[in-house]
């Protein structure tokens, strides 16, 4: 049988010997590296910035190099101990995910089915690693195909009047049901800054143009400008709108013949694969947020 | 030896008969139609607008046919008056085109000879069926590239305090050497409202983002947010800068890993290729603009 | 209310006065033409052949001169009658769609889910403008799912001793459903030259790659061959496998940290892409096959 | 002023601790790494494969630690004698270049001057970090747009009987000018097995379809079958012609209203496009060669 896998995410100041430390400490331990990328960039903030992920073979704790480099115990806690350790010398900080603790994602949307069947059956057919324990929304709309699949649903009507109450309830959903990831299968609500805060990340997805427009029936602006291309960005979720650090991006070519009805059919398809790569890329701990951008290692 | 063509495109309000009486129109002379295309669009201001685009097979033009219709004498200006008498009728208005009378394409640049060049290439290759009477540029830097194409090139300097001379000479240019299309190859001068009224059409590139970036220095702005696409814009030139009608996009994929520098290398490339399509679909005569947007029959 | 449309597809030999004949039959109707496109093509056999699609509206069939025209009674057979009649004079074919009788659509498929759920939400989001009225299987795997649309799905389990009855067994189904066009949605099995001549038309969807392999497991190949590109072709299937005329394509970017298991979740993507637009082009009556190819008008 | 780096492409069988001891090398001599990424492949052969690249500043070099380390003198010979010995330890092999020593790349062509400009634009641009010290042709037309470039052209016509000869000329020519790569910018000859054996790399760019066609006149059968996509294949030359290592990939999209030739216009877009991709990442030291695969790192 195939051992688990840990993945850590490690960001640091840019400093001399930081692969050469990183994987020194896990060579000391008698764990393989079975996946490695790191990145080093000039341009966030003032100085340099290391980006490593690193995958890691679990068997290897059954090693006596393991037990012994971690004080007679060789667990994922110590492990984790003494990585932390190590991360703080370096100045850094780090995640960590195990290939057999699947997140688990949260689906928010509101009445479009595509996108939660598309998430879904994607989870099924095992492209995306996680469970799915709720789909919550604002309408009763989709409960029938929550139920199809078995998944529990809550429908959490929100009115301008009830929106921090139902907030609050969504919260307790997501804690409740030890929530790792929320995605936004258009759902057409926009979170406040308290929910952000306390909730785990929401990865969202948006239309795009070039140019961008900005206002009221984007794809109506965007046919009335005679656009040749329509796209789509996921970004996580932050307190200024469609303004979070991009995770992936596309587009798909379009013409004059089409009519804003068909520009939205046609962006609708490119925003679901976009949405599934994102979250896929999140699920696999290949994505790192530094300020404003995402490094996709 | 193959017949000169005519293309035609033509422009009216939507109206019962309208492709059955421009078909008819040359059926009547005994001239074949080699290629037409037209569209009806619901959304170009308040009643649906009709767009058509005929190639017309001038050999037909010895045809007695022909001659009779056209009061003794088939030329194409006696064609082209009985043309626009039908397209007066409808409420329309057309533009024409000869296949043996090639447009005249000016290019103004600056010191970028990459744009310049792949131009003159294409054209050379046959893939841009134009001439290239003349290159522009507001600086000495491009010359001996246009001598080895024995191309005469004008250096025209410009500060702010000679803009308005430097474009009177430009425009002398133009006219003299009976210039139909400018194509802006990298020209690092914002064109007044004046010379853009007094000239023939003028085709410009631009970079282009999802979402879009405001102000100097786009591509490190793009870079900062993490874009995952670069993207370019070919459009008409209008008194609103980089916001006339759009003639065709596209986009390359960039990852984390790429510097600003690097952005721009990958724009560049995308930028050329959008470029030279759209010069082309212009000089094919596939191109009507109505309003901020453009059809590409 | 909207009037329902009329589609006519059009192929003849090419030949003067085409265009103005075939919109002047509808103009003296008093019918108006919505959309037409047309393409002659000097690449098919011998001849320069033509192909013309025009979109009617049929409120018009209540004039007075369509009455007249059509012998005292305007009905859409009276039309057909009529426009048969003078494509025989240009030595054409056609074939007509209404807007108002959704074409029946069957699905086959064998155990793989996503393929099939895409091709539904499609057409009950009004994508794909038909009605799907079975789903046939040789397997009873999909049946929940078809139940939770409510679809009646069959399962025809085959064998190689058993295909001849099986294949007899669909095609009863195909008739007595009055299915206008199959979709196989990863259909695992080689359809019979005998059902092929006797069914409605299918589209295939097949993976594809540059350069093309040939024999099984096409995608470790692509694999062991380091492409960077993996494709899928929508395609009419004949007797030659997977040689029948292209519809649509459309590739998708790899790179060498991808398994060949990734492979397949990547072409899946582009596969499911590729053949909801070109079935959706075949509804909307856009397709003629001409000997090996396409014209997607 | 900025140092010089070194990059570092390194091949070993897979084993516990590769990146710890490769990157723990560097470290040690107080050389830091700029750039680093590495790649574990699972299906190469019958083992696990690892392949890293790393790029050293070789400022470093005059670090005390450095010295110390190399026996006393520092310099890129010891550095590369001592890195050899670990590589030799891994079982593995690698190769070396540096940021200061450019490649020297020769160019073959015929007569086509589109891809010959567009890789010498790209080199003085500095896209392309090479020195360009000759170009070959088999004839003598592309001599006066080498000269504008001031770049030695040398004509070596060739026909079945002299190929032999031509092929000794051509091969002397490389070792006289040192080349480090040679790219094959529409040279319309193949090359015999004995030249590629003798010769540098030889990076090749090749039309590529969905599905692929063998034979003639690639375009016309393409264009027979209908194809959507238009691809092109960069790859290094081998024997097995247009069989290569896969560098990199791309497609373009074409309608049913495009000509053969417009087909082959196309075409040569996407080829000069993807071949300067490719170089490049020869150039850069990011190309990874393991049996038929490439890695790009």
């Amino acid at each position: 049988m195939k051992s688990p896998t840990a993945t850590f995410l490690v960001r640091a100041p840019d400093q001399p010997g930081l692969v050469a430390r990183l994987a020194g400490f896990f060579y000391r331990l008698g764990l393989n590296i079975v996946d490695a990328s790191n990145h080093t960039d000039a341009h966030v903030g003032d100085a340099p910035r290391f980006f490593m992920r690193l995958v890691i073979d679990l068997g290897g704790l059954a090693d006596p190099k393991a037990t012994a480099e971690l004080g007679g115990s060789a667990t994922r806690r110590s492990l984790e101990d003494a990585f932390s350790g190590l991360v703080d010398e370096l100045g850094g900080s780090y995640q960590v995910g195990f290939s057999d603790v699947p997140p688990r994602v949260a689906i928010l949307c509101t009445k479009d089915p595509a996108c939660v069947y598309d998430l879904v059956l994607r989870q099924r057919s095992g492209e995306l690693p996680c469970e799915i324990p709720l789909i919550v929304s604002n309408h009763a709309h989709l409960e029938p195909a929550a139920e199809s699949f078995r998944i529990p649903f809550f429908a959490l009507p929100v009115t301008a009047a009830t929106k921090r109450d139902q907030e609050q309830k969504v919260l307790e959903l997501l804690r409740k049901h030890h929530v790792d990831l929320v995605v936004l299968a258009r759902y057409m609500q926009v979170l406040s800054e308290e929910l952000l805060d306390a909730a785990p990340p929401v990865i969202n997805i948006h239309h795009g143009f070039l140019p961008a427009f900005q206002g009221a029936r984007p794809y109506h602006q965007a046919h009335a400008r005679g656009v040749k291309l329509i796209g789509a960005t996921a970004h996580y979720a932050t307190k200024d709108l469609d303004e979070g650090p991009i995770i992936e991006q596309d587009v798909a070519r379009v013409s004059h013949a089409l009519s804003p009805d068909d520009l939205v059919r046609v962006g609708r398809d490119v925003e679901r694969v976009v949405l599934a790569r994102a979250v896929r890329a999140h699920l696999e701990k290949r994505v790192i947020v530094e300020g404003r951008r995402t490094f996709v290692l």
